[in-house]
């Protein structure tokens, strides 16, 4: 069987675990936390990080920094995965979707400000698949509005709007490295702060809703409950593990790149003979390589492909099913019909990418697809 | 220096963590999630068991499973950790803090039930130190009333009361395994699960709000959104770690209790000149050795033992500050004084405990207590 996705090891992981252990502190906020929140901050010019133990809890740190309480809208694409809305319904807030565009699934920046109401308090994009949403416009529009934008870039390391890291545009960003990401520790996440007023009471939410920080840097002779708040820091043991990660980034990078653009090439005369449509990167971004996917032409043909590659041993997957028609939110959708959000939920599929997937492989895949058609 | 705490490590951990990671799941719920959760099930009889990212996190989905709304009430302890706290206030409720008992700082059991209104809804105890509550007279109250109780077992893993482990008498409970623990991961928490009711809610809240173990259990063709929820589930590297440790149970508690008892034997003599006061094992509590504290008779007397233990390389340290004189809580808190929760919080003192405390080390500390009184 040609797995979905398979995990990818540098070789260092266990090592650096082993140091965290004989360091003697493996609780959160430890040497390799420090050591990755570092890489971040210089590499893509994050203002301020703070690793956490998923992209979904980063987003309820957003959500609570940002102070959402029952009543508040956020507004937010409807293809996009369950944490996404519910780290800001658990807060209380309602979540107005958004459609995809037609032609890629993140967020139309055209249907945003149509649902602007007194009651918004925040935008969410998704940068699906690693490409960028329209910031500019977005961020204008937030602007204009008073809203804060915060980038779910759960898909979107390392990739780049108009030059600027996906994560360093809006005021808050979230990073996953569920082991389906790029860069990976089994689960973990991040938070990027690029709005300082948040800086402080960030660091106060990791840590339970205490000054546990600043006792540790000295700055208070005992810490005490200031805010609410949850344990949010990883073990030092995962960000080990996703230090490792990091260190090989280019390499995994250049690695997942070979493999998509094979795919792009080959897959090409499907797209021109009308069979299937290839994932179009947005003109401002660039891809980096998290989805290769096909857009079938209907929910019938993609059965038909799933099924096909199966029995040839490969495993191909949905995606997103539409948030505004899922069992907890249907009853609580008003607004009108989310045409693309709709159709991607129906018609698109991932195909295998990682690391290890051989050329050989790869072949195979393209091969069987092609002989579907 | 002799420090307060070291993490213990069996030897298999890292063994552990590369089967998980060639085993190629190494995200939440795999193998050795279920192999923990087992051995917990097993071992003491819990009804269901989810391994979580800490006990602050079970909590959280304790706060969660029992639908608390914004001016519920929660009675609990007033001395405890600042999460016991927070995991209810997150969701609306408003903290009801009951003095510990004079000789221990557990909740007074006797004075709970003048606390309760017609908002109440659940009562949190926490096992300080690993020494059981008085959990027939709790639960009965309980019964009378219809709320629900919550046992914050931190550190009371592997301990009893009245022959029935802590964590298997509430409707919930919630185990830590932060490396402060007996049984540690780095961060790590259990949800237990003993009122049936929960068991299918607590899967869904566990998975992000979604029925996904259901879908890998084969019982829907996909999964969707049904509940509120997060990320709650560990990586399966953690879990592999705190697999390693809970094989080695029986040795890691030998060891500790060897060294509890010297302590106990040794410092006796120092009770009976009234210059200190020793733990007081609840009588229908076993003792996990999960601490060893002293009551000083003033806090001039803490802070001089500390700044001489200090002063011979030994780290010893204070413990709970009151929660309700908090700087998050003091403007809340309408309450009477609480006395006892007080005095624990002025005069309480932690001693070094873990695996690695050599009997030299211990003779140390035990002459250099001596010394200063
Ligand atoms: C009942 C209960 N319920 C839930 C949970 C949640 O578990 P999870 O972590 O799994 O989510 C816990 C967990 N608590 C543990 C420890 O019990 C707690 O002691 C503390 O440990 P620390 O790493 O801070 O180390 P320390 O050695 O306790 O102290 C180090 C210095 O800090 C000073 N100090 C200490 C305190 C406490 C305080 O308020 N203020 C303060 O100035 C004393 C020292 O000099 O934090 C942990 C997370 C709990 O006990
Ligand atoms: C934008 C965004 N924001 C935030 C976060 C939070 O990140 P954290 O995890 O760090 O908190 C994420 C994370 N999402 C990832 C993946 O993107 C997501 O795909 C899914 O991965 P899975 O392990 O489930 O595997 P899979 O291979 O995606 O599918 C396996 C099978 O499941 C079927 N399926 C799939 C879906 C999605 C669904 O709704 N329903 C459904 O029946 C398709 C297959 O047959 O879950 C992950 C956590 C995110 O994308």
């Amino acid at each position: 069987m040609i797995p979905f996705n398979k995990p990818y090891l540098t070789g260092k992981e266990t090592t650096y675990i082993e140091d965290a252990v004989t360091s003697g502190k493996i609780s959160g906020n430890g040497i390799f936390t420090k050591k990755c929140q570092f890489f971040f901050e210089k590499k893509y010019g994050f203002n301020k990080t703070l690793l956490t133990t998923s992209c979904t809890d980063a987003l309820e740190m957003a959500s609570i920094l940002i102070n959402i309480k029952a009543g508040d809208e956020v507004i937010m694409p409807s293809y996009t995965f369950v944490s996404t809305a519910n780290a800001f319904v658990l807060r209380g807030a309602n979540i107005i979707f958004a459609d995809s565009k037609e032609e890629h699934p993140n967020i139309d920046e055209t249907k945003i400000e149509g649902l602007i109401t007194p009651k918004t308090k925040a935008i969410v994009v998704v940068h699906y698949a690693g490409h960028a949403c329209e910031m500019d416009t977005i961020m204008a529009i937030a602007l204009k509005h008073n809203l804060f934008v915060i980038e779910d870039a759960a898909q979107a390391i390392d990739s780049f709007y108009k030059g600027k890291a996906l994560g360093s545009i809006g005021h808050l960003a979230t990073f996953s490295f569920h082991e389906t990401k790029n860069i990976i520790s089994g689960e973990g996440g991040l938070l990027v702060i690029n709005d300082e007023q948040f800086g402080d009471r960030a660091e106060i939410i990791w840590e339970k809703g205490t000054n546990r920080s600043a006792f540790f840097r000295g700055d208070v002779d005992k810490y005490g409950w200031v805010d609410v708040g949850s344990s949010f820091l990883p073990s030092d043991i995962i960000s080990a593990f996703l230090y490792a990660q990091l260190e090989n980034l280019l390499d995994i990078q250049q690695k997942r790149k070979a493999i998509w653009n094979t795919y792009y090439e080959q897959l090409k005369p499907l797209e021109k003979k009308g069979l299937v449509k290839l994932p179009k990167v947005p003109e401002n971004s660039t891809n980096n390589a998290h989805m290769f996917y096909l857009v079938c032409n209907s929910n019938e043909d993609r059965k038909g492909l799933i099924k096909h590659l199966k029995a040839n041993h490969i495993h191909a997957v949905f995606h997103y099913l539409s948030l505004h028609k899922s069992p907890f939110y249907i009853d609580k959708y008003e607004g009108e019909k989310l045409v693309n959000t709709d159709n991607f939920s129906e018609v698109l599929l991932r195909l295998p990418l990682y690391y290890e997937l051989s050329r050989n492989m790869q072949e195979k895949i393209i091969q069987k697809i092609n002989e579907y058609f």
